[in-house]
């Protein structure tokens, strides 16, 4: 093999700027198998410098360009600040510039922000190149959903893989021990086509494997035999840690769901803390909440999700334990219990106007149960959703408790 | 039917007190079925009468029988002071009284004290009775390991169901919200013998569905069909309130095994804290819980446990997300790596030498591993033992994650 892959970052926010210091970590220990330098997009802006000697002492006083300041002083300073990025991760105010040559892109940027990304990329990218997606989050449009790895892979033509796990960024980045899931099933390097005939130019992804509400129809490019093999064993050199334990698996739709649909549960938790009902009954939400992730697999990703992923992996429970504890969304709709007010107003007055991910996610996830006519089988989701529209309180929880014990078993 | 269901607690306890509560109100509710009385055996001692004018009008300030407190101002002074209990909940501190004539024995109390009070009951119960146990831990000797529940049905003679579920007891006793599972797989009345004889006096305990390191040899009495039948539909009727929601499975060793593991992942969730390692750490090592968990039942109930129990029921995963947040457990083993001792000290200095669930279970389950050889397949559950014996810290975590990743899908 006498090509190393090209590894790139797309997005710098404090979980952004984590994975490519992972990144740029294995890249530099592994350089027989990657270029060492990683490079990362970031969406360049202004920021302040800390009152701070050292970085003054090589930044100025005056505010500089982010990109500037993650390049000279090894910082991010306005998302991640205090952590050392390695030296071989550099920032890039340029997208385009950022994925040319890259053969392997990791996708880390809020998800209301990707589908303008990927078609500013404008095709730039190798056309064989891979990805993984470490975006939280689906997509829902006219009753259908759409995990961003399957968006990436329809917009780029890519093979796109997916990044979950219990994985507060903070620390994360601080390398407290924790695990993580990569969900990838790309096609092998020596792949030939289901009938057996010789490998052509482009690969079919196999559609039982997509959205059953929106198959995909891409094709895709073979990985020159040059480069070394992008299978689980790279992917764990890439992504793996002393203090980040990977585990890859082959259910993408699976990681991809769990990062999306923990977040209304952790909704649902904060209610039920800001309420002063305990641990008990916040574990009666977790529950139901898994019950609902592996349900809704079950039904539109028959063939893909592994419901394993959700009861036995990082990227299912144990994120869900963690957003269920900790985090914004747990703690806003906490807030807004014990004051009285809504999750919006909680989002105005507390979040500057910030829109937390388990509102959006709430709302396209009730808005496609809806068309597709599924409501009464996710009793937990559309309670969320009524709370957050004002329609019933969390005083109403022994009802959806009664209902999801009267859905059959799935 | 002409005779109503007899109802009986063993034991007085918080968790005790709460399940009697709940049980009295029910009978009360369901005069149809039980006997509105439910009895309550206390190991009776002189408890203290607070300072409070209507409890010392009624008891006087002198110390009084718990038995008599109970019987007279309605509350349990001494294990769920505060909690008004139903007036048709009788203690009793006569054993052998309380269970004559019962139809139904439910099983609350310390794990240490059930082989001594069954012996003591010296065959008083009715002989065709049925019994739930809601005592958590296991009994391992010699090399083998006993649920309470397969111990009650040997002893007694009497099929015995277990429950268990994210119940602590204090706020289960306020009447916060929650959930439970009750195991239950008990011969229906109208049992035939698998020969299609017809049935003879005796029920044949299907063996496969014991534990595979010492299958029991019960033979049962039918129920008379003089009685309500005893299934899942009337134990609904007999644990279920609006603010306690009963599944009811077949599992019984799969609900009886989840709260005994989960103490030993409670500890390892304790000392993660205690380090400050947050909640990304945490989530790892209840995920990892729940794997050993289910490798534990498939290897040694292969044909009762459903692994759907440990994953999916208040049992498993919710009983578990609650253990490892709170609970004595959790918090001593936290006390313990903050202050930096072992947990026999935090037991000594801290609970006044009692001991807690976890260290005995934890010990017990050791052993048991070590004599069946398969210490291999339970890092965690041996990490913990380690930790408690002194032989390593927490700081070694990353390698119970690493020999976990490397344990194939079992």
């Amino acid at each position: 093999m006498s090509q190393k892959h090209k590894v790139v970052v797309i997005g710098s926010g404090n979980w952004g700027s984590t994975i490519g210091k992972i990144l740029a970590e294995n890249t530099r220990e592994h350089s027989e198998l990657f270029e060492e330098n990683v490079s990362m997009w970031v969406f360049d802006e202004d920021v302040d410098v800390p009152d701070d000697k050292t970085l003054r002492d090589q930044l100025g006083d005056k505010p500089v360009k982010l990109t500037h300041a993650i390049n000279t002083v090894h910082q991010n300073l306005k998302y991640l600040p205090g952590i050392k990025l390695p030296v071989n991760l550099i920032a890039n105010p340029d997208l385009q510039d950022t994925v040319k040559g890259a053969s392997i892109l990791v996708f880390n940027l809020p998800h209301q922000f990707i589908s303008k990304t990927l078609d500013q990329i404008d095709h730039q990218h190798l056309p064989y190149a891979r990805g993984i997606s470490c975006i939280k989050g689906v997509d829902v449009a006219d009753g259908t959903v759409t995990l961003y790895s399957e968006m990436i892979m329809e917009k780029l033509g890519i093979y796109c893989g997916s990044l979950s796990g219990a994985n507060i960024a903070p620390e994360v980045a601080a390398e407290n021990l924790c695990e993580t899931t990569i969900g990838y099933d790309g096609p092998p390097m020596d792949y030939k086509q289901p009938d057996g005939s010789p490998q052509d130019n482009l690969i079919k992804v196999d559609e039982q494997r997509q959205s059953k509400s929106k198959p995909s129809h891409v094709k895709l490019h073979p990985v020159p035999q040059t480069y070394p093999h992008v299978d689980s064993g790279l992917l764990k050199k890439l992504f793996s840690r002393p203090y980040f334990n990977v585990n890859v698996v082959r259910d993408v739709s699976g990681v991809a769901l769990g990062g999306a649909l923990k977040n209304i549960i952790a909704l649902a938790a904060g209610f039920v803390t800001g309420k002063g009902w305990g641990e008990n009954t916040k574990a009666a939400v977790i529950r139901i909440g898994v019950l609902e992730m592996v349900r809704f697999g079950r039904i539109w990703f028959p063939q893909s999700v592994d419901e394993r992923t959700f009861t036995e992996e990082s990227a299912g429970i144990a994120d869900l334990v963690t957003s269920a504890s900790a985090g914004r969304n747990f703690r806003s709709a906490c807030h807004a219990v014990e004051k009285g007010v809504s999750v919006d107003e909680i989002e105005k007055t507390e979040l500057g106007g910030q829109k937390l991910q388990g509102t959006s996610t709430t709302r396209a996830v009730y808005e496609f149960l809806e068309k597709q006519g599924q409501r009464e089988q996710f009793p937990l989701f559309v309670f969320v959703y009524d709370i957050l529209e004002g329609r019933t309180t969390i005083d109403s929880l022994p009802e959806v408790l009664d209902k999801e014990s009267k859905i059959k078993a799935y």
